[in-house]
Formats: structure tokens, C-alpha cells, sequence
């Protein structure tokens, strides 16, 4: 069995080897400068860990796990000029380092990429499995960025609205891609199933920690600044949450903290005070934490129903509790 | 064999049963919007024609068809945006509808669902080869449109370039239209290689045909204002001839033409008389005529080298007469 480490740099030496093409520039500058910003290389190496829990020669599956990559920076290309955001791993986003039709045409030009890359499937016989998965994946994850958009403007998003919506977003990309693995493997179409289910629990896992931590956690260890999501107004888990158990008071105070318009930093400041105390009155953190491990304990009960042997199972269980605690 | 009325009359009816979901409607509504709006639907009736030199009964083609319809229109959302256009066929652009964060979105989940139309290509064992004509002509597409983009700011533009150019942006993709549907229809790969050669000459007709029309068409047949290319100071195979042959004072006025910013439509219509006196002084109509005939005749040869009955050509032959005469 080869480490998420190993792993992971198998697969920077093939994203090494296998740049874009230097010409035309404009076009192809701006894809590996995103692709080299650095990155976990989360769907890259679970693919490759779902296909080694089945065969150790790992050469085969790494155009698959480049497509993947290359998918998920699509996607974050597209998602940053939506978002308007200006930064990307602490470096400029492309719309921002170039312009936003720059952005518009290397990242379509990324998603045929990866397409490209997904051809190379071994076995051959594969493809059309491989390709049919890659498919519903990509257009989940165009219907969960829709649902984000539209969450910004309405003030009636269910839980089970936004839980589907980060499902979709984030979790189902994971699934895929060790699904993807598995099937390439060899693996039977139950244990690939099995492992979909396990990406997808432990995607859904690993974004509610991150709310939770946006939230609750600090700078230091989160690497972000803390109350984010509160001074834009987002609402995670864990404001919908609270709206639903709050007092009428309550629900005052967080109506009143997310509708007004905020000039200055001092009053961020204050806005994320006020916020955290009614979760803390709620315990909305305590509820978060138990509906992540809730999702995280199905995620393991897929991963043991996987007909391979346990000891072959440890690299991901330990990767999907090192993504949790965010030292991965 | 079909006639190109009949195919796109199926196509159309395929197209009208395969609507995109309903949900999230902002997401899905935009793309219904814009596969609707009419068009002449040139690539799917290609591919079914191509096919249709060797199966009759083309149901199997359809949805094959429809991938090439969905990316072309997906081409043409995405290209809107970064050219900023108003109107598509006189009607509003998505970015214009909508905003343009929906163009983008929109067109994405568009792309990927091209992708999941090719996945139900009969027979399955021609999946690859399906995927890997229509993977390189989609980035083709992307590189074409980056080289025109750059056209725009540089005064560097080579013929040979703009041909090239051309080749890309348009005439590719209906290329492999033509070349895919030889394929699923059972043609030989040399069939298919000369109607990918067919459709790609005719293809750079077309378009030449589309730049002389622009300068010395008339509005009624066109369909468009006359000049437009004029006014927009698009480096078009005619602007770039003229410049070659041109003499001294010639270039300077062409150059003055060219750089001199516009306020009024009346100074418009003169820079538009000014420019078409030099490009007759210099014969550019008979120049661009002659080339654009080269191309067309070149896809005859490639057309005439395809192994089935002339008879079964003759819809191609005159399909492709018909486009450049702007009559269907």
C-alpha cells in the first residue's frame, strides 16, 4: 500500500510532466499557473487510494486523477469569478491576474481538458463507466454551485436545502473521484458504490467542520480568518440551525445581524461577537459537531463494508480523520 | 437517403423531446432559452447527412447530433459574454437576460451535458474514437476563439493566421460533425477522414463567404447591417489582403481608417464608402472570391474521394452550395 503521501507526489510528478501547451499563451498561461498554486490534491489522492485498495501499480489511474484535479480547478476558476473573489491559496485568482474573459476561456478550455485526460482510461473497457460517473459528477457540481448562488438571495433555504447543496458543491466530486478509482481498479461495482458513499459522507463531514471552524476555530489552526462566514451572511448549518431553535428574541437579533449593511471593521467585529453568543446560547456548535460525526460514522461504516482487507482500509481512514482535524 | 430538410426536422423533434430539467430553473431555464432560439442548425444536420452516407435509419445519431448542437450553442454563450453582445439571432443574449454569472454557469452545465448526449453513442465501441474527435475539436474551438480574441490588439495579424483562425473557431466543429456521424454510421476512418476534410474547407468557405458578404453583401439577402466588419475594425481576410497589395497611400488610409475612433453612425457610413473604395481599387471582392472558391473546391475533391454512390452526395454537394449562397 503506497501513503497519501507517496501518493500525492506520484501524482506532482505527473502534473509536473504533463504541463499545457506553452502556445496559445493566453490561453494556457493562466491553467498552469492555477494548476501550480499548490493545493491539497485531496480528489487526486483518494482516487489513487480507491484504485490502490485494488491493484499497487498506480501509473495507469494518474491521467484519470489528473482529470479530477483538473475538473476541480474548472471549477474553482469559474466559481472565483462568480464570487467575485480576488483570492485563490493566498495568490490572485485568474480573473483577477489577467481578466474575467481570460478566466471564462481557460477554465472551459480546462473542462475539455480533463475530458481529454479521462480517454486515457485503462482498461479501455472502462471508459464509458468512468466517463458516465465523471458526467453526473460535473453536473452536480454546476447544480450545487446554482444552489449556492440562489441561497444568497432567498431567506427560505431548509437544512436539508443547504445539506444537499454542500452535497452536491463539494462531497459528490470526492465520491467520484474514489469511485472512479475503485472501478479502474478492479474493484466490484458494490465496493466502488460502497466508496462513493464514503467520499460523499466524508465530503459532507469535512464541510460542516469547516463552518464549524469558520465559526469556532482559530486563525491559527484554520488558516483563515475566523467569523468569515457571519460577516458575509452566509448561512451554513449553523445559522440555519440556530434560526430554527432561537427564541423569538433570538431570532430577532440574528434577523437584525444579517440583514444589516456593515461600513466598518470594528463593527464586523462586533457583529461576530453578537452572532457566536446565540449559537453559544443554542449550543450550535455542540449540534454541528455531533451531525458531522454522524456523517463521518456512516462514511466509516461504508469503508468497512468494502469487501478488501482492514488493514488495507487504514490510509483512508486515518486521511479522512487527518481532513477533520485539518492537518492534512 | 434523407433529404437536409427531413434530418433537421427529426433533429428538431429529438431536440424538442429532450429538453433540459426544470430545476434549479435558474440554471437550466437560460440553456432551453438559448437551444431555442431557432438557428440553422448546420452541425447536427451534418452529422446525420455524414451519416446517412451509409445507415438509413439515423434515431441513433440523434443524440449525437444534439452534443454537437448543445456544445456549438455553448460556444456561442460563452463567446457573448467575453465579446460583450447584446443579440444572438435577435434576441437577447443570456449575459443579457440574465446577468452574467448565468452565461457562465449556464454554459458550463451545458458543456458537460454535450458530453453526456456522446455518451450514448451507438454502436458503444465507438465511444472513444466519438470522444476523442469531438475532445480535440472542442479545444480547437476554445483556441480559435483565443487567437481572435488576440487579433483584436495586435497589429500583427499574418493571412495564413486568420486562416487559421477561422479553421478553428468554425470550421472544425463542423468537421467533426461530419466526421463523427461517418463514424457511428459505419463509414471507414479514410471516409471519415475526407469528410472531416469535407466540412472543414467548406467550413473556411463559409466563412470567407461571411467576410465578403459583410462588406459587399446586401442587407435584404445578408441579414445583417453591411460594414460591420468595417466598423469594428476586424482584421477579416479582405482587411488583411488589401493591406499585402496595398500601395503606400493606400496602407496609410486604410491604417488611418482603422485607428481613427468613431462617434457618429454618419461617420460611420463614410468610413465604410472609404474602405470599400480602396478594397475595390485593389479587386479584394475577386480576390477573396477566388480563395474562398479554392476551399469549396477542395471540399468537393474530399467529398468526391468519399467511397459511396455519387447519388448519395448529392445532398452534401448542395447543402453546400446552398450555405454559401446564404439559402438555407
Amino acid at each position: 500500500m503506497h501513503t497519501p503521501e507517496n501518493l500525492k507526489a506520484s501524482f506532482l510528478d505527473y502534473l509536473n510532466t504533463h504541463s499545457f501547451p506553452l502556445a496559445p499563451k493566453e490561453l494556457f498561461e493562466p491553467v498552469n499557473y492555477i494548476l501550480n498554486l499548490g493545493g491539497k490534491r485531496i480528489r487526486p489522492v483518494l482516487l489513487l487510494m480507491g484504485y490502490n485498495l485494488f491493484k499497487s501499480d498506480i501509473q495507469p489511474a494518474l491521467p484519470i486523477a489528473y482529470a479530477y484535479e483538473i475538473f476541480h480547478n474548472f471549477s474553482l476558476v469559474h466559481d472565483d469569478i462568480m464570487d467575485a473573489s480576488p483570492l485563490r491559496r493566498g495568490k490572485p485568482t485568474i480573473h483577477q491576474k489577467y481578466d474575467i474573459n481570460t478566466g471564462i476561456l481557460s477554465g472551459d478550455v480546462m473542462l475539455i481538458c480533463a475530458y481529454q485526460y479521462l480517454q486515457e482510461v485503462q482498461p479501455a473497457d472502462k471508459l464509458a463507466q468512468v466517463l458516465s460517473i465523471f458526467n453526473e459528477v460535473a453536473k452536480g457540481v454546476c447544480i450545487g454551485q446554482q444552489w449556492d448562488i440562489n441561497f444568497e438571495t432567498t431567506n427560505q433555504v431548509e437544512i436539508a436545502d443547504y445539506l444537499r447543496m454542500i452535497e452536491y458543491k463539494t462531497a459528490i466530486l470526492i465520491a467520484g473521484a474514489l469511485q472512479t478509482g475503485a472501478i479502474i481498479g478492479g474493484g466490484s461495482d458494490s465496493d466502488a458504490q460502497h466508496l462513493y458513499e464514503f467520499g460523499k459522507n466524508m465530503g459532507i463531514a469535512f464541510q460542516l467542520q469547516d463552518d464549524i471552524l469558520d465559526t469556532f476555530g482559530d486563525t491559527a489552526s484554520f488558516g483563515k480568518r475566523i467569523g468569515g462566514d457571519i460577516v458575509q451572511n452566509k448561512k451554513t448549518f449553523l445559522y440555519l440551525k440556530a434560526l430554527q431553535l432561537a427564541t423569538p428574541d433570538q431570532k430577532t437579533i440574528l434577523h437584525q445581524q444579517y440583514t444589516t449593511p456593515i461600513t466598518e471593521t470594528r463593527e464586523e467585529e462586533q457583529k461576530i461577537a453578537i452572532v457566536k453568543s446565540v449559537f453559544k446560547e443554542l449550543s450550535i456548535e455542540e449540534i454541528s459537531s455531533q451531525l458531522r460525526n454522524e456523517y463521518q460514522d456512516k462514511a466509516m461504516t461504508h469503508l468497512q463494508a468494502v469487501q478488501v482487507k482492514e488493514e488495507k482500509k487504514i490510509h483512508l481512514k486515518e486521511l479522512s480523520e487527518k481532513m477533520l482535524n485539518r492537518i492534512v
